[in-house]
């Protein structure tokens, strides 16, 4: 079934599982969509930046996200299909679809600056991907350079029909959320999902501003899942104090360039990937950085017991 | 006194407070710094980022400068001199040098991307300002865009005999510290005093991989005193216990752009300051970010009673 | 008399004489002033990034402004005036103003990424420098990282009255002259002076398309003049024939960074300027480069007698 | 017989040539390959930043070089393979090497910073590819963001024995060539070839620098070709001569972003190609810009008359 609008919850972003010696881990991206699907989450997102996509070629990378859709059954999940160009995204996106994803995300090149820049290229990657092929923008300027005013977002959503979902990661993003919903409730733009992703480091707020839930690569998701679940349910203080039994945690696996070797040191730690293992580059853990990780976990699991590795 | 390397503790870095017109609040100077001085500061730095420094014409910045250091007596006060050119650099260095600092700050302008640039420019600087002046290194890649590698600050430690202190505000940062201290135990490096940034946000784990304390901004400078002195003292699960207690708070306020107008909102609000007030350009609070701040104060005050406000 | 609209001409950036030792040469700044009287200048512009302004203190700064004001006499003089803040940037252009400038030029801190920001930046500062000072937006990409769209310099046209002049860096940037000559001629926009910089390397056809002429730092200003002149008239083929000599010279001086000791080389060698020195940090030239200029002058001689040195 | 570092002469970057429907034109590739071949080409290069590279796929890129590689025949030819990971850059260069190519070229990705980060990526990248398969490091700072020193790019050559070359576009660089020649010189570093980029826009004095020779997109190759010829045989007022007379057309082209479309519409005039079609995204050229390119090839064709089409 296709993405739409109506997207809500939380869809991890998964990670590629290796070997030690840089092979694709089918098994353990079977064992690891097990885990999502038991834990509640309402959707996947695999070959984003956390799923090491630029490292894959592109039949892995094809191979990867099938054996995903596979496994996930009706679980949608979305498929990262930024490129260089828009011939390989084109590929990649028809190929995914073909496989059965919901729909795919597309990050802009870290070259774009203005306005009409960024709105050009949305037009010209949702031509290239055809009109019925469901995107989700990615907002994520820490990362990518490229910063999107709610105005731009807003052209973008009404110029493309295509467009269904914003993966929200500026920073800060919580003003950014409530104009974009500003808009919407005043007619000037359609609705659109909106999942947020930067680690998930303002989850707690960015519900309550508006947002749908999480798109985040955030080690324990199920914890995320409850956050959602409590903000959504009204439920402020039993959100709040969940999020802040994480939030040391989270914030540590938040770290640009070394979050991704954290969180996969602990997905191993929790047995749902068999290796930690990262093609390179990769930013790895000193022996240090591992104690301090596993300090975190053991003050996390007095707060959440559910939390225990 | 002149700053030396053995600094360490807290400096908090102080705003510079206005009138809801926009002149200098020369009263909330005085009334600051003495809070600094009642709650354990063992320095204080003026003119930085945070403290709106290029929003002051020279002789504006000299007044506030001074007036911060009559007013803290012997408390070191490091004023930040860095400017788009060496002339404005060494005539600020000079006239707060005469008006009692303790010694100056510098940022790299945010033009320099080579080592060999890098090394340059602060061996410029360190002419500029005079071989008797000491002086701090601000590594903040985040705001600066410019990535000193630990390899880097050594050869400014080495190449210039008045650089003692280090504000380490590298994200992630962690394993730049254990390596600077690691070049120092080596013989490699002389020894310097590190402090840290970046908000606060990793407080915890800096103390213990070697920092000497923190430079930040957060507006309960009280609680990171008591952090580094329980870290120091080697009380780890109460060093982290107080500092997760703020972590909700403190992540909140280290947001980029509006960080600076959540700060003076709490500092007006613990009757710091008289008005939270901001010379253009400022980024604002929404009414909705200050009741989040309200509810985070809330929560913080159930966690840490002293923290009522 | 302020400078408006209907500027024309060539306004050289005029570099800031220093002697060896770093003190300014007012001496040759009265013989460089003679100079451009002499030659047919229109205009002249001063404390640009040529004339090393953020190596001068505010005093400073101010003393150079006012040397070249009084000289020039009739000549409208524009002072640069970007500065790091608002505070420091209104005093300087009330002073200059003060002293007898006709305008002032302000560049985009290179911070800025979208059509908002710079919008903003241009509102807050017209607002700073106040409505009685012309003023001149400097959109220079390659120098200061700020994508300008046309429409932006509409927006900041349309929303300051006091925005009288464009100087046009951008590059590629012909097709900007004629959009924004478009918006002119369909009610759009109303008209501006638009001077163009980038060294000169493209006023052969800049002319042609809408310019008013250059205002740029060339060691012969008075080949640019004749170039300007020559297209205004309509005289097409003597014009590039005149450009065509001095490009290869152009072109050479028209490189980032050593740009400047090559020019104030080549006033130096014209008498203009008593001595080629600059003050830290300085790009310098070797005894290849020099010997490099010496052949181009050689040759420009052969094709424009005028150059001969 | 694989690139190694006695390259010399000139290397034209090919473009890929389009059907206006965006099909590739495999016949356009043939005549291209001819008219190298013909007018004296020591090498190609293909599937460059000109050629287009990031809007082919794979298989597309694969077919593109290998139709060049076929055509050249003793023509030695060089493959971009630059990527966003390690995976898709070595089977690219893994294929183009069975199909013939004599090297690779790698550009750095333009979130490299300091020096450490550009030398890893090179070995990293090296040791991807594979030690017997020679490679050029793209140097082209104002383009890729990446500055490298002389003192990284003799890091890279001693480190990776299959480094042969160097492309040499940093702007400004003539030191730069000084440097690494002076390196050689003193034993601090084994010879490497140089060909020289940027639009050919120094290529006079980069010669005499101690240059190879050029590898741009200069639609007049042949040209290009002559002017190393008269620096190598010491020629120096000739090799001016000449190249003073395209210099208005070689820097019309060398406009960032339309470049290409310009190249592409003097090759078709040529004959050289069937049409001037790109992919998108793509710069276009205006009514104007077309008239303005046509003024100067007749210009040209006065000084040079080889040059008339």
């Amino acid at each position: 079934m296709p993405l739409d609008a109506s997207a809500r919850g939380v869809y991890p972003i998964a990670p590629t599982p290796f070997h030690p010696d840089g092979r694709i881990d089918f098994d353990s991206i079977d064992r690891l969509t097990e885990f999502y699907l038991g834990c509640g989450a309402t959707g996947l997102t695999v070959l984003g930046v956390m799923g090491e996509a630029p490292k894959l070629d592109h039949a892995e990378g094809l191979a990867v996200a099938t054996r995903f859709i596979r496994r996930a059954g009706n679980l949608p999940v979305i498929v990262g299909v930024s490129a260089p160009g828009f011939a390989a995204m084109a590929g990649l996106a028809r190929a995914g679809m073909e496989a059965g994803a919901a729909g795919v995300m597309i990050a802009p090149p870290n070259t774009l600056r203005t306005d009409d820049q960024i709105a050009t290229y949305y037009r010209q990657a949702a031509e290239a991907i055809g009109p019925d092929v469901p995107f989700v923008i990615q907002d994520y300027p820490l990362n990518f350079s490229v910063v999107m005013t709610p105005g731009v977002i807003r052209r973008i959503v009404q110029e493309n029909a295509n467009c269904v979902m914003l993966k929200h990661e500026d920073w800060p993003g919580l003003e950014k959320i409530s104009q974009l919903r500003a808009f919407e409730a005043d007619g000037a733009m359609r609705r659109i999902s909106i999942l947020c992703g930067n680690g998930g480091l303002f989850l707690d707020f960015e519900c309550e501003r508006g947002a749908d839930g999480a798109m985040t690569g955030y080690a324990f998701p199920d914890m995320l899942m409850d956050v959602v679940r409590l903000a959504q349910a009204g439920e402020r203080d039993r959100a709040h104090d969940l999020f802040d039994a994480h939030l040391p945690l989270l914030r540590y696996e938040q770290q640009p360039g070394v979050g991704l070797a954290i969180r996969k040191y602990v997905m191993a730690r929790r047995g749902l990937i068999a290796s930690d293992a990262q093609r390179k580059p990769a930013g790895g853990m000193s022996a240090t950085a591992r104690a301090e990780v596993e300090y975190l976990l053991a003050r996390l699991a007095r707060h959440d017991p559910r939390a225990a590795v």
